[in-house]
Parts: C-alpha cells; structure tokens; sequence
C-alpha cells in the first residue's frame, strides 16, 4: 500500500525467509506492500475449528473474496504448505484479536493466545494482481498516490455457509476506458488472488454511493475518462468473521499480511518439495 | 467415456437440469460422458461431517487431483451453489458404498442412506479439459477409441491431512510432441478440472512400470513419435478416503457423474443469482 516500511532494515531486497525472520524478531512491524517481491502475501483468518468448517464452505461458496490459499492443522502454528519454518503466532507483523466480535487488541505476536483448538486460513489478496497489472503497464491509482486502496460496502449479498453471511465489500480501481478489458484478462489469471472484477462503472449498481467517501483505506483520484473498477476484497471475510461473532478470531492487521515462498504466478498455492518456489537466504 | 449412453432418452441434448430429471426418475441410469454439453460434470464424495475438515483440509492442499466445486451444508441433500434442484441422493446415475474402507453395494440411489451428519464434497472432473482440448482440435485418444481413459497408480506423495494421504493416481493421454504445449496451456486453464499435467514423458519418473497395464481404465494405443502426458485423477481422493476407512463414505460409479449447470469455462464453480450459468428445460 502507500507509506514505505517503517523500519530500518533494506526490507525490499530481503528473500521471503528472510523477511520472515525480520519479522519474527520484531526487526520489521511495519506493513508488507512491495517485500519479497514475487511472493504471494496473504490475508490472515485464525478461528475456533469448531467454526472451521462452515468458514471452509463460506470460502469455497465465496472464492472472489475469499481465496483460500492455505489451511493450517488444527492447534498447528507450522504452516508447511505456504513456505519453510512458517510460525504463524510470530511470522506476521501486526495481528487483531475480536472477541465475541468486539475488536480486543492489536499485537505483534500471539504466542500467548495461541491454543490446540485454533485453524488458520490464509486468504490470497489483491498485492498479486495489482503487481501483475504494474508489470503490464497499468498504473494502480492508490499505489500512484502513496495511499491505501478505497474500499467499499456493497449490497452485493454473499452466499451463506452456518453462521457466515453478509455483503462483500470490494476494492476501487479508476482506469481509462481502454485499459479495462486487459486488466480483466490479467486479474482473471489470478483467482487465488480475487480474479476478475466483480463490477465495472456505476457505483450505485452495487450499492455504493460516494466515492469519495470510501468505507475503508483512502479516496483516490478519479481523472477524466477513467471509470471505476470493482475487485472483491478480502475485508469482506474479516467483516464475515466478526459479525459471526466467534468467542475469538485473529486476523493480520490491514497492509501487515504473511508474506509466504511461493511465486505468485505459481499454478497451485503450494509448497512442497514437488512445487519447491522458495528462495534461498 | 467410451460407450454410449444405456437409454432410450434423447440423452445428448436435454438440458443439465432436464438430464437431472431423467436420472432422478431412473429413466437415465448410465454413463454422463457427453452428456449436457458444455456444463460442469463432478466426482462425488459424501463423507461424515466428523471428517469433512480434514477432508477439505486435503483437497486445499492436492488441488491437482482434488479440486473442490462445492461443499453441501451438513446433513442437506440440496446443492444450490450447483444449480438448480438439484438432490444428491437421487441425481447421480450410480453411487458406490464404502463401510470402513471396503466396497459394499453399488446403487442408483441413495436416500435410504443418507443422514443428518452427511457432508456433500463435489470435485472437478477430466471431462471439462477434455472437451476443451477437443473444441482445440487436439484428439483425446481413449475417447476416440470407444474406451475409458487409463489411470495409473504413481509414487508422488499426496499432502497428508488428517486421516487422508497417499500417492496421487494419474490419468494418461499419450499426444504428438508438437501438441503438448497446446494441451497444456488449455488444461491449465481449468484448475477445477486437474489443471496442467503432472508431468510429461517417462512414466518411470514418477513410479509407472508398463503403460500397457494400466491399474484403472482401458490400455489406449501410443502411436510412434507420441509422448504420454499425465494429469491428475479424481481416483485420487476416491483410494485416499478409501484408505482412511471412514464408516460410512459415498462415490459416484466411475464414469457417472453429477451434473451441474455450471457452464464448464465459467470463472467460478458457483451457480447464484449473480452468475445464472444455467440453462431452462
């Protein structure tokens, strides 16, 4: 996102192992936006496995703005599958506890809190796609400005699954008439990373009424000729999980995601010695 | 696969939902092998809801040969994120019964079966690639011999997640080295259909000693100058819940899928309001 990492480290050169260990030891608290590049970063989801599996099937009826990328052990804080020596209790800069709902505390660790009961479901987000557009010539309007992406509630209805349901809340992009289909070809190409857009042109369509007054994250320009574009966000199962009230629920603190070893263009979201896309320190 | 359709019904051109109707009445007890052209056929596993976390928990972490479509709520017949009316315990032409791990009974039906703690797991099937690599031009041999596709077991290691582990089964299409580019870049535009392959070539690589025997399926013929190409199999997760022994576990009959109204190149496996892929009677 906009601001440069608040620490004294050269974060943007580090491998992601290594971006890891800075943040382990508390070296780097700041946010994730540009580190390790090529990395997939991920949106944080860590719940009671009591609610796991209805979260599961929220997720897969919901894949736009919940793409499931990885799915710890139950009570496992090692996270295999998206990188080596992943500890999700100290890998991830910033996390917010809810309890009952209610935002509790934001900390840099949560060894305290863990217990053998949580899962932890790391979501892709939408880093990968804007980094796909940059690489293609599409300028990104929020990174352009040093701000966070806009973001907005909509009254596009989600699809249930026990207690989780609501509305999705999207992303806005502005671009020009004739960069819009190529950005859709290009987000498309990451469904593990929000995919297409969801809505393209009149906000009120899905029910957004101000653009200039975004729900969350910051306003952004909109020039002459550009229309917005809608991408489904990955707040959008952050507002699922409180409004479902778990007894406790933990997820990164916005801009502060995991940073994982597997390439974002990778086919599967997986790492294993049969996929083996980490780098070395 | 091979043979034609077991039925007097002008099976080929109904609808998916008119196809459903037929199955449900027993008027259409066969294969589904080109049937409802152009929309998503699926694997079928119905598993108690005691497993069904860790279940998915396996299909996240093999997407290659478990590529989840949609998950049942708990003890609910009715898929709506499918399509419409659709009943698993009457919409597949032949289910396959498991007690701990051993085959049991083989059935059209399965309402005597079913039970409140059911979990419904539908899985991506060989069938969406296929036709694509057809509409491509590229020939899928064992369909132009009238024959089912062979499968062979192999050495790669699954992604073990609770109960559930293993070696992933393959399936074979031997294609002209000048088309295995082409193949590839089709398949792996369908994640919820296998993907891309597996691998290429040796079949020693990855543990296949004779592709004249294979394990499942028909023997297809590989023609001078052709190269064997392996993709992921839906027999995977079938051996894998097998060799977990649940009490109770249900399968589609190879070859007899379920069909949805989801068209095949849709970008997600949803059937909703806001993505009516489906089709009228």
């Amino acid at each position: 996102m906009g601001p440069k990492p608040a620490t004294d480290i050269d974060a943007v050169r580090l491998s992601s192992m290594a971006m890891r260990q800075c943040i382990r030891t508390g070296a780097h608290q700041g946010h994730t936006s540009g580190l390790a590049a090529g990395k997939l970063q991920c949106n944080l989801a860590i719940l009671p496995e009591d609610y796991a599996l209805d979260f599961l099937r929220f997720c897969q009826r919901n894949p736009k703005p919940c793409p499931v990328v990885g799915v710890g052990d139950t009570g496992q804080a090692m996270l295999p599958t998206l990188g080596r020596d992943i500890d999700i209790r100290t890998d991830v800069p910033r996390y917010r506890v809810f309890r009952d709902g209610e935002f509790a505390q934001e900390v840099t660790d949560i060894r305290s809190l863990w217990s053998d009961d949580l899962v932890t479901v790391a979501l892709g987000c939408s880093f990968t796609f804007e980094n796909a557009l940059m690489r293609a010539g599409i300028p990104v309007r929020h990174i352009e400005m040093g701000r966070n992406v806009p973001m907005f509630r909509t009254n596009i209805d989600l699809v249930p699954a026990g207690p989780f349901d609501g509305q999705m809340v999207v992303t806005m992009r502005p671009l020009p008439e004739d960069q819009i289909d190529a950005a859709r070809t290009i987000s498309a190409k990451y469904p593990q990373a929000h995919g297409a857009p969801i809505a393209v042109g009149d906000p009120a369509a899905i029910g957004i009424t101000d653009l200039a007054t975004p729900d969350y994250g910051d306003p952004v320009d909109i020039r002459p000729g550009e229309v917005p574009v809608f991408w489904a966000c990955g707040v959008t199962p952050q507002n699922v999980l409180r409004s479902a009230k778990l007894p406790i629920c933990i997820t990164h603190a916005p801009g502060h995601m995991l940073i994982t070893d597997i390439a974002e263009d990778a086919e599967t979201t997986l790492y294993t010695d049969l996929n083996p896309q980490g780098d070395t320190l």
